[in-house]
């Protein structure tokens, strides 16, 4: 009898994708684009007194390609303020001018396939940190959804526990091989979105994200079991960078 | 020969999902926004007098996501009665700022896979009960519709009675171990739309949703035999909340 | 080597399945409403006509949920009739505020499974008439498209005719333990449309829908071999109560 | 080792759906509607130059059904006179009246699976007549994309040559057995568009795609290794009829 | 256990497919028309100087079909610069007429497979010139994604590196063999979009492509384990092509 491996959660993440309307934000008188920036920026100053109180984290990302124009990534501790900041975003001019194409729900997710006897998850400062995390200022960004496989002789929840646990230990020696190279986020998403996680992958050189990817795909946890959404790419955007975007 | 269970069926179910156009309702004048949302309190209260009356019941909650901002829940005891629910939504003013992006037609569903011999479905007052439910306040609502696969050996229509009961009583102990933790609402769809079941979880803990479907997918039932739709999770929103979040 | 069982056809069908723009047609003047309303009774009396002349028949029903709102069935002798039919109603003034959301185009086909030797089916009475048949008045529709599976072993086409036939035995006897709740149309749409064939169910008992198709589905004929598209499920509308929904 | 077999290849061909909006085009005052149907019949008269100059061939049928209202089928000698035809007519009045929902890009393919030792491809009249062939006149049109599969134990491509011959020889033998009352027109789209080959199926009764493919479908090449996408059906248009049916 | 082969990476690859809004285009004033065309040739030169600076290169096309109008290929040395040049461009008059139907994110890759010994490829110039190249002039462009399956028995990344080199080699001999009548592009895109490969082939000859991917398709690399996506065809434009297709 497979049994299902323990696992610790943390903030609830969104992450919402918005394509912009740029004809109709061009249309706009300048001073109501600008009255829209600011805002905007009304909304970021609160998100960041948010991470500055340890009550959640907030990044906005420029993504390449027809899928998005941006993303904004938000970590909160509950639904409630998750769906808060998405609904006071709704109700601004500028969402007037965007659309939302895509989004995710999950919340930041540690497992125990690798946990140490000793430590109480509840109040261990790195567990914590790592549970409620500020979300990295790399340059880069990548997000996709994925699910491990459940078709005839590849299903990963049919798998004895240690099985699993062995491949997911040979798994993380891959991504552990990248340390300083990319920061990780693992969110679950099983019974909150339409697959089982969401990776976010952040990095200064987005040639890490095809490298480790590349690598992991050969491992048999994503060779034989990994199933795979959309990945979507993007630039960091600061405020000013955020303003820089905007104008027109 | 495999045989089909026996169900018994209660009311019909109809989840409303719609995204709000916020530019076109913010460009309602103030007044012309007021009466559309008193109409949409007339609704609420006629619904509500269906629910005093025992004779349905209705629910709405905000989802978080792209995938829709309301979703509004009805139970009726005919299809008439849904199709009039909908119908008067889709003529109202509110409505006008709404798009139907998805919904699910399904009918309350006990399964006879665990019975009891000397209790007559159609009066104990339990078994009513169930069929015709009012639904609970939680905070937090999930939805999402599955099947049972049919693919090469995994074939859950091919299966033996006695197997399913089997798998269905170890996944049933499994719900049980939730209890008073969550509330779970099966409806059935096959013949009405496009999955076999929709389920709709309760709860004030959204985290609940994923540790229960979590841990049932590592259960034979669901590792072996489910194929799973979207999830969709929202916030109950009270009349008030209601009001509160058309407020602009 | 297997072979094509033959098959009986009769009318051409179009399931026309339309979403209605409600609030464009409310911004509509009450006069223009009604006379597209009165162009509407125009056009349903010219396919009384047809069903009076036995060259057709034509039913109108209100769907359930977000996948349509109308559905308009048409049965003609040719394609050129169905083509003209659909092509009036494009150019109507009502069909402004309609999108043709979803349609099926099939032909009314009887399988030879089951044939009986002594009778010349295009002279005999009971075979014309389901070959032609005029839908019934029931309630409630169903309709739902669907394929034989070709799948590893699971390819119909590929089973010797003795085994499908004797599949299709048994799967006609669970059909007729219905017989008085339920009728069946079968269209076959090979060559057609998308999918294989088109089912249409009229019943007064939504329940019925689920109860046969749910119980057809442990049936091998499903089991194995049934691929299923989406199921839209409604109310018929007499031209009084079509009227009525069209009234705002 | 497998072995691709060699084909011929003669004129490039587009199949262009359009879906008209209906609306906007009896919202246009008569005389410019009348002018965007002398704009098309310009260009159709062009269309025709073309295949009295053995350049080409067009027609244009009616769809029925939601899919698409209008179908192009061009056959040109490049890629760059396809192109063009498809932006002048995007660039034409009409155009504004209709939408691109669907199209197919393929070039005419005969294959050498039956092939004759003493005949030069290049020079034969007869395979240059098919290579370069006039679209037929007949009352209806089929068209369907195709591959063959590759799953698992059905892979098409990791046949031996021999048994893809027998079995492309048992299926063209049920094509023969509808000589005369059908014309199929096979175009390859292998590194062109989305699936491996376009159907085009010409015929006065529209059963007989049907029949056609039905029977096809029993035969291993398709029951096995055949994988269909969408079918559309249509009826041709003369030009006369191509007015009547913009006439609103 | 399997192994990741090693990939040499050059420049990143957006490739932008964009539909044409005719309608508003031809509504607006013809000076205006030309002032935005005027903006895309400034955008077209700058794309130029970055191609003379050897930083990128970038080409455009006009694709056939309902897919897309118009592509957009660009090369360039980071993702910072691949995003300007997209937001630059939809910040245009222009882009306010087109709609970004498709695009690929992927980055330059050669593999690895064949590798030579005394080779540095960091530094040798026929490599260096294949990582950043230029693009080709030919007449026409063939896109498509692809991927190696991971299917049951079908498992490319479950090979043995020995298995995969050998099948790369013949598949590269296949590619030999078109020498000079096609250039192939090779992308990499894991971790990058939703595909693991890009392919871009130019020609002169459009039939190169469909006799390049049909004879590869009976490659066992493609025959069982190629996945492929959408294959998008055009004819390359020069400036003055370019502004010939927006003349109306």
């Amino acid at each position: 009898m497979s049994e299902a491996v323990s696992t610790l959660e943390g903030w609830y993440a969104l992450h919402d994708f918005r394509q912009i309307d740029w004809t109709g934000w061009k249309s706009l008188a300048a001073d109501e684009r600008k009255s829209a920036i600011d805002e905007l920026l009304t909304q970021t100053s609160i998100w960041g007194q948010s991470e500055d109180d340890k009550q959640g984290s907030s990044a906005f990302y420029v993504i390449i390609g027809h899928k998005a124009d941006l993303l904004f990534v938000h970590l909160r501790p509950t639904l409630e303020e998750l769906s808060q900041v998405e609904t006071q975003f709704n109700k601004s001019k500028l969402a007037e001018f965007t659309s939302p194409d895509y989004s995710y729900l999950s919340v930041v997710e540690l497992s125990n396939y690798v946990s140490k006897p000793d430590v109480d998850p509840e109040t261990d400062p790195y567990i914590q940190g790592r549970l409620k995390p500020t979300l990295p200022k790399n340059k880069h960004v990548c997000f996709y959804p994925m699910n491990k496989k459940r078709e005839g002789n590849d299903n990963w929840y049919m798998l004895p526990m240690e099985e699993r646990r062995e491949m997911m230990r040979s798994h993380g020696m891959i991504g552990r091989s990248y340390a300083g190279r990319v920061t990780q986020l693992i969110t679950g998403s099983v019974g909150l979105d339409d697959w089982e996680w969401g990776v976010s992958l952040f990095s200064d050189d987005p040639l890490v994200f095809k490298k480790l990817v590349y690598e992991m795909r050969f491992d048999e946890a994503s060779a034989r079991f990994g199933e795979f959404g959309s990945f979507l790419v993007g630039n960091r955007l600061s405020e000013e960078d955020l303003i820089n975007y905007l104008t027109v």
